[in-house]
């Protein structure tokens, strides 16, 4: 079904739910219109199909918002709910005894996608959100993911531009090389300050049964000299999920 | 855009969408095609133009799936993730403390839609999933919701079928209506072997800063004499998150 630009309506239906970010979840239909570059009436009638759908909803104010029914549709069968199943229980056990952030990623284009996070109140700053994005360079379960990841993945990272978030970013494909090598070889990702000078993230693999890379466990502690007791505690706690993926029968997100 | 039959490109995605479920993650085309009632040509073609958008998947053996990208864009921008933030540091210290399961539900059509659940490994018998649904007249989560719901849909539930899942469900509209009633007055539900025999759940009202009753926190535990204690707990717990809410300035999923 295309319209007659040539453009098909799934198309710009997708334009419009990435529309919406977390800094702006509700927007009307004219500001709808401005950031797709979709025709007033036509973005009008797209969402008014949408909204019946539930796939977006109104406000009492007419604004528009992600619909509950589009997070249920994308979740209920998600082939990443036995991976949350197997993370969720050993997550809170390492929420319990180091505080500060605990979330678990994925691998999604170039960039790891958040399943999941654990956080307290009060601590050190953090830019993981659930379903929020990070670079593979610049984050220590991007690190490991990358790191375990296909081999063109890791030629267009390390051709392509490494954005320095901070001094301690990596940003030459030697000295990525050099730490991919290391991670693969220790089974541990640390970044101290490579993502917020504040930060250090500590990251280890979550592996299938049949051995494969399916995600990352990490976690976001304060960047101080007491950052280095938390490895053990990651490391076995992803080898933990890791067996509880295995008791399922399952094989990850991308099994 | 309408395909010749009068359906919508739209309309048709979702029946797709639809046709995975949690015991059915994976489908096959003719699958597909069988379980939505579209013709395997046409099934075929628009399951490969939501593979294209990362709505839909592709396993190795040619299988398809729900996509990350579907989850992802159902999610981050969600209504519910502020619900989500400040329930879920409650929610831990709860399941810390309780144990067996924990979950937050809101209202979607005539079910209660649970959005987070924490579990632990061979506690009770009990049906909630995330992204699961249950009935409103037969859970705790449901009948909190319930109680404090439109008018309407007290009457429609009322009104309709009640089916009896144990011998303990609340099958008349006289007794639901007290029910309601009870849990309007008393600040919870309590209910012993309504769902399953041997699950007892207790709710309680999660409050936006309106004070709209927007979520319902639940505990199921097994179906025994100590199951009293719990009530404080949760009632506390969702307190709790009421005033996490109202700090963050959230008006709940629905607001």
């Amino acid at each position: 079904m295309r319209t007659p630009t040539g453009e098909s309506v799934l198309s710009r239906a997708v334009r419009i739910f990435e529309a919406f970010t977390p800094d702006a979840p509700a927007l009307t239909v004219s500001e709808i219109s401005r950031r797709t570059g979709l025709h007033l009436a036509t973005a009008s009638r797209l969402v008014a199909e949408l909204v019946s759908h539930g796939f977006l909803a109104r406000d009492a104010d007419r604004r528009v918002r992600i619909g509950v029914r589009l997070w249920e549709l994308g979740t209920r069968a998600s082939p990443t709910l036995s991976l949350r199943d197997a993370a969720m229980p050993i997550m809170e056990g390492v929420h319990d005894v180091v505080g500060n952030h605990v979330q678990i990623g994925v691998l999604e284009g170039d960039e790891v996608l958040f399943l999941e996070r654990l956080t307290a109140p009060g601590a050190v700053i953090n830019y993981t959100r659930v379903a929020g994005r990070l670079p593979l360079h610049a984050s220590s379960s991007g690190l490991v993911l990358l790191a375990h990841g296909p081999v063109d993945l890791q030629e267009r990272i390390l051709t392509g531009p490494l954005h320095a978030y901070t001094p301690h970013t990596i940003t030459t494909a030697t000295a990525l090389r050099a730490t991919l090598a290391a991670v693969r070889q220790q089974g541990y990702a640390y970044c101290p300050g490579y993502f917020h000078q504040d930060a250090l993230g500590v990251a280890a693999p979550v592996r299938d049964s049949r051995g494969g890379v399916v995600a990352a466990l990490s976690v976001v502690v304060p960047h101080d000299d007491g950052a280095a007791s938390v490895v053990p505690v990651v490391r076995t706690a992803a080898r933990g999920i890791s067996r509880a993926l295995a008791a399922q029968g399952a094989h990850g997100p991308h099994g």
